[in-house]
């Protein structure tokens, strides 16, 4: 037996039909690469999105199904992009421009990009890449016949003149919500980049459960900055969810400088914002150089992406009063996966109980589940000590990358394995101690690195720490640490492992210590544990040579 | 071209499955029938909930798409029936007590309930009914074995001993989202009732929308007391809202009069409270009647089901400090369309500017698409004063009732008619002014019998006023205005007619004034239009005398 509610699937096109309408006069503010502030609001960036919907289709030949990419920063034209043509039915394909010239090669010929739009400060990158790229017919470039650079493109547009050509009154196509609506490739630290292919459904319900007041709890009161770029996991939905409230928007395009995000959030009264802690890094040490200023209309900071450090959630709480919400989630997730809100067990806990909470990931909203398993699938214990690979579902979770690459990667109760290593405490907050190709295991037992990385650092002399294991005949793996001393110190192995030894159980003690001048990074500042892995290779432990 | 997002259809189970995961020690509260307050925890009834499936599949063979009734009030196992039988994919049919014998006579019938369960109230109520209900198979009392009254109700069975069989281990099966999991009949006021068929995705999407912070913005720190009743339209969400948000709930029972509400107000600390006018009305004279008592607790009260008069706002809002979020709904809409809360555009209007919004019946949230048209389906202005046939469409809107009662219900644009004439506004927010059958039609345009009624009962010698439309030969309907005369008031037609002249436009003015000794009103305490028109069926206006 069959409900008998009417027939309305989950279509992006209303999230805007939604704003222009109810919200129509509230404002879209963005920094364009050509310097001024536009602002126009939900009722134009309907109008034009419909028109450009109607020309793409019209003039490109787009149609459901096909793939277009984007490389552009967050501003109004790049959202005209989203809506209008995931509106068609076609595919936005978001290009980060961060990406190593053979990464964007590999992604936009597995995509097979139509065309791509790109905003000025990417023509040149593209010119050095056009012939790389064969599937895309033609380049149209996000600016006006004004600003129209001199260039090699191919079959260059430019963006202004042809939405001129399209009809405003274009009207929406009915899909099948379940149609894909964009592509997002993983920067995978291992093997090529995958794309995870959302549906228009996903991204809708997404907004959906991030709308709600336990959730990011936006409104049209909000005014909502998206500093995380359009390009990084759907600007975390805040294009989607903030129209969806009847948010003002203001996209920083761009400038990602602290004073130019310092003038936005300050000119534009931002309420709400969100971010990775880099930008914000930046926000406060300029904050710091002009002790005048303040941030008297931000009440909320949603920081992810990577951990938030400490240091940063103070100073934005007790500094400038603004709520910091630790964040998680990855592109598999569309991308939100959790949100360190209080609860209601939590909501009475005082400042004492409730920080170490706030510290973590934070919990999950109506529309994920989360769990951690053992190596055998085994569903662990939520006692916040336990850990276990952290697998989630949910109706915006990926349940296979595009084109099959990596084949299947549900586990038989249909959860994704996110590679990340988390505990799960009793109220339901999650922390990520570890990603799962770092940890080690002794013994069938695992041993955190950054745990241990971080009781390291904690030694004086230390400037820098990292653990990696390396194999061992009776306990499989052994943790090694690797040190930088700090300049002038001096310091013994055996003094650090003394240092250590009332900070993690007996058992987890690195087996070894070793001194170097420099630990390798990441492109993106992280510890580079695959160099350290190839590095010591060759390394024996001690304890090895002595059970010999 | 699809997404590849996993297969996670909206499931009513979820809603608890999140709560009982991460809000697990929040509390359900209850006043029982039996008289004491009941609390556990949401752990527990899911636990329960579960047993219930269990045991109602094993002993009752219950399975999807089995339909079957409670007659209950707000309460923890009415719950459980919820969620254990929607969970199992079975129809929950809610009976409204209130309804005649007859009425529900023919309701179970249509409906083939198979089994009905009970509160301990409504035994003798069913006792005298059982024999016209063939369906179903046996009634189940809510109620322990120690408070099992005799009854003659065939197949009898006592609640806590039927789940104290189930299993709670039993494990939620997989569902069509699209699949019936509930029932409602309209109490239309002309014809049989007509049975809307909600969906699993119907109620959970419903519920998501509602969450959002620019809608009922209920979050896991609110404590939530739905007074309206589960029986009336869903109790407005609330079953599945809260639980979804993760708030503490607050379940009143039978008890609905000033004091009873009072205390649960106050003892729970509730945050949100919902229900209709009379309660309120209830509630608010208890107050008077105790100056020492405040409602420092309540911070919000969403007032539906009729017009929120204005000085029940007031009285909220500046002399017990909660906020009034008037709401407008109907079962066919499960039951939730709009909310009067402040958007962005309204946000800093002063009182003067804004009061007059929140006396409207709100703005749609996500979800919900609206518009008035005239009689051939013409959509009209949303100016505020142009009204029309308020039509709707959303996810949660029905599209046909119950065995094709009623025949085709939506308009060539898949609108449902709500049989409401209103206005719509430039800030969205809707305006009831009539319902469509009310309305007068003279020479093809519309005179609202609600506003003529609203300006008669401005003359001070004016006890209750009630507008008509009459048969006349040239305009089709003329405004007949029918008086009921303060006591000892003397007071002729011309008179009034006269203190009508500047507060309506010229030929909205009544063609006639009638008084009489007392106007009819419906078992819901409205002016009965039908009765008054039968009264004057015969009625010849002089306007169609002197036409003649």
């Amino acid at each position: 037996m069959l409900g008998l509610m009417q027939d309305w699937p989950l279509l992006i096109h209303r999230i805007l039909d939604h704003a222009s309408r109810y919200h129509g006069t509230s404002e879209i503010v963005s920094r364009t690469v050509e310097g001024p502030i536009h602002r126009y609001t939900y009722v134009e960036c309907a109008r034009r999105s419909r028109a450009l919907a109607d020309v793409a289709q019209k003039k490109l030949g787009l149609k459901a199904g096909d793939i277009i990419a984007t490389m552009a920063w967050n501003g109004y034209r790049h959202m005209e992009i989203w809506y209008g043509l995931m509106g068609l039915g076609a595919v936005v394909h978001t290009l980060n421009p961060r990406l190593f010239a053979d990464q964007l090669e590999y992604i936009v010929n597995h995509a097979e990009d139509q065309y791509l739009f790109l905003d000025l400060t990417f023509v040149e990158q593209m010119e050095a890449l056009q012939e790389k790229i064969p599937t895309v017919k033609g380049f149209i470039i996000l600016t006006d016949r004004a600003n129209m650079p001199a260039t090699k493109l191919r079959n260059a547009l430019c963006y202004e003149e042809l939405i001129a050509e399209g009809d405003a009154g274009f009207v929406w196509p009915k899909l099948d919500e379940q149609s894909a609506c964009g592509i997002c490739y993983t920067s995978g630290t291992t093997g090529n980049p995958k794309g995870v292919v959302y549906s228009q459904r996903s991204h809708v319900l997404h907004a959906m459960a991030l709308c709600a007041a336990d959730a990011m709890a936006i409104s049209s009161r909000d005014t909502v900055m998206p500093v995380v770029p359009m390009f990084h996991a759907n600007a975390w939905s805040l294009i989607f969810s903030g129209p969806m409230a009847g948010s003002k928007l203001v996209l920083p395009g761009p400038k990602m400088d602290g004073a130019s995000i310092y003038e936005l959030l300050d000119s534009e009264r931002v309420t709400f914002t969100a971010g990775v802690p880099t930008v914000w890094l930046m926000l406060l040490q300029h904050l710091e150089k002009h002790p005048e200023l303040k941030l008297p209309y931000l009440e909320r900071a949603l920081i992810g992406g990577s951990a938030c450090p400490e240091a940063m959630m103070v100073a934005f709480e007790k500094k400038y009063d603004t709520r910091v919400v630790h964040a998680w989630g990855m592109t598999e997730m569309s991308p939100i996966g959790s949100l360190a809100n209080r609860s209601g067990a939590t909501a009475n806990f005082g400042h004492e109980q409730w920080w170490p909470l706030q510290l973590k990931q934070g919990r999950p909203y109506f529309g994920v589940e989360m769990e951690i398993k053992d190596d055998h699938g085994k569903v662990l214990p939520n006692d916040g000590k336990t850990f276990g690979h952290l697998v989630v579902r949910g109706p915006a979770v990926a349940r296979a990358y595009y084109k099959g690459e990596g084949g299947q990667i549900l586990d038989k109760d249909g959860y994704f394995d996110t590679g990340d290593v988390a505990t799960l405490d009793q109220w339901g907050f999650m922390q990520i101690t570890d990603r799962a190709k770092d940890v080690i295991k002794s013994g069938g037992e695992w041993i955190s690195s950054i745990d241990l990385e971080n009781a390291a650092m904690g030694h004086p002399a230390v400037a820098e720490a990292a653990v990696i294991g390396v194999p061992h005949p009776k306990w499989d793996e052994r943790p090694l640490l690797i040190v930088v001393k700090k300049p002038e110190m001096a310091v013994q192995k055996e003094e650090i492992l003394d240092f250590l030894k009332d900070k993690v159980v007996k058992w987890w003690l690195p087996d070894d210590v070793v001194f170097i001048e420099e630990i390798p990074h990441t492109a993106t500042g992280k510890i580079s544990k695959l160099a350290l892995r190839q590095r010591f290779a060759d390394y024996r432990l001690p304890t090895v040579q002595a059970a010999e």
